[in-house]
């Protein structure tokens, strides 16, 4: 799940954290639930949608403001985090 | 409310729209909301707001990541859109 040193997994839940605010803990949303889960989908699939979000390829709710503030490196490793998850 | 250009005007209102999404129509929230209303709050106070939350200096769920996708300009125009808003 991620390399190997804690200090940088860390720092991936950390971005991760901000996700789960409306994605549900680790990317798992209840269900029902109008926003898409997270947890186990492709992390490309994940990373081609943070990065549609971001140029306005798709349109978004609040994800298009979100993504601005994300670069490839950290929507890289958001995607993998949540692509470890449990579905 | 803002400048008198229509197009400047329909600018902000379109940045304005995503933060409805969780402090509610031009920034009225439910009552007993969580989350805090926006309208009628003094200019000076949303836009210090929003750089506490871009610098990190105030901690937050979501704002820090959505702050960072806005530059001063921006949020200047959407505290004095919020500010111009009844409560």
């Amino acid at each position: 799940q991620g390399s190997g040193d804690p200090q940088a997994q860390l720092q991936v839940r950390s971005l991760a954290a901000t996700c789960a605010n409306c994605h549900g803990t680790d990317g798992r949303t209840v269900p029902g639930s109008s926003v898409p889960p997270l947890a186990g989908m492709p992390a490309d699939y994940l990373s081609e949608q943070m990065r549609a979000f971001k140029s306005g390829q798709r349109p978004a709710t609040v994800m298009h403001q979100l993504a601005k503030g994300y670069n490839d490196q950290q929507i890289a490793q958001i995607a993998a985090y949540f692509a470890a998850q449990k579905k």
